[in-house]
């Protein structure tokens, strides 16, 4: 396997990792493309082409076997490995996801969390303490923090993922309305709340359209 | 226009109408479909593509209208109007989007909370009284709510989402780590961080396998 696969694929093996996972807790061995299809919102096909892309892991006619497979997946995907997170912006949003407990969990432990507003500076925030934002770059380095999250007001948001990328982290999760694309080379993924509601929005408005025109013509 | 037009495009669409408004509140009248690129992480030719699904806006050589391009924009997506939201699940992610403050003046209330916890009942949270979920029926028609956020353990996520479609809502917000596509015909869009997370991971652990390899083929 070489190359780069699509977000979409990489969403799609996340979702398949998610149900081996369960599958193999449960004691279970083999799982057919079906079976995964229906998890990931897929179809068998899907699977047997996104899978067919790392090897062999079929039983003809038998299913995939659950172990192997999910090994392999968790390598693929990073996940054989905890990943370092820092988290910069600690007000309503960069709080609840120091609170989330699903991140260590899943590989991804949000060791330091930064501000800078001199009220929260110290504070301790679901047993993190809040640092300033001078101290970024010294404690990436120490840490080894490998993955820096957003959770800033968009203005200063691009200026914050520059001084992450600056500070060695290798990619950025981002929560503010801004598109950032990558910074200084490092990959920028954004969660971006309003546009996902102005997506539904979209679909709400355009079912809207379409009844007033099926009102018209009738 | 008619059809669908696709997630990307209307993500796009979004992030276009983003930057007419703050160039109209600006004042300024015309921006070239490479300002508008810029923004969306687009290219001009994508931007002029997109735009020319709605009509001519474009003064040749000259650019795009602001102000009538923001109106039909904000027309196509259905933000012309303020749709009502109710969210169920008062947990951290939840509290954390009643106190967004973003929601409400991009076109999204949120007059309604529930959660099933009798603690939270009746409490008022970012101005909101959190009201039981058997309530949910009821204030769904009463109150005339359009959009359900579900932001509840994954365990109950897709009965919930069941509840809003049951409820009228027209279109679902979900934030639990569970893919739902769409329930009872309602669509779901469903907001993941670990997921985005584990793209990112996919992004780290892809680049150091690149790296190793490229040392053991020096």
């Amino acid at each position: 396997m070489s190359g780069r696969i699509s977000d979409s694929t990489v969403r799609r093996l996340s979702l398949y990792l998610r149900m081996l996972r369960d599958l193999e807790r449960a004691g279970v061995e083999l799982v057919s493309s079906a079976e995964l299809a229906e998890r990931a919102g897929a179809t068998s096909a899907q699977v047997r082409k996104d899978l067919s892309l790392f090897g062999s892991f079929g039983k003809r006619g038998r299913g995939y076997l659950v172990g192997p497979l999910s090994d392999t997946l968790e390598e693929i995907l990073g996940l054989d490995h905890a990943w370092k997170v820092a988290l910069v912006g600690v007000g309503k949003i960069g709080s609840a996801l120091l609170g989330y407990r699903d991140l260590s969990p899943r590989g991804f432990d949000v060791v330091a969390a930064f501000d800078v507003d001199p009220s929260k500076i110290g504070e301790r925030v679901f047993g993190l303490s809040v640092r300033s934002l001078d101290e970024l770059g010294e404690t990436v380095s120490a840490r080894g923090v490998e993955i820096g999250i957003v959770a800033t007001p968009p203005q200063v948001a691009e200026d914050v993922a520059r001084d992450l990328a600056r500070a060695g982290v290798g990619a950025i999760l981002n929560f503010a309305p801004v598109e950032l694309g990558s910074v200084d080379g490092v990959p920028v993924r954004t969660v971006d709340i309003v546009l996902e509601l102005e997506g539904l929005s979209y679909v709400l408005a355009a079912a809207r359209r379409g009844a007033e025109r099926s009102r018209e013509g009738a």
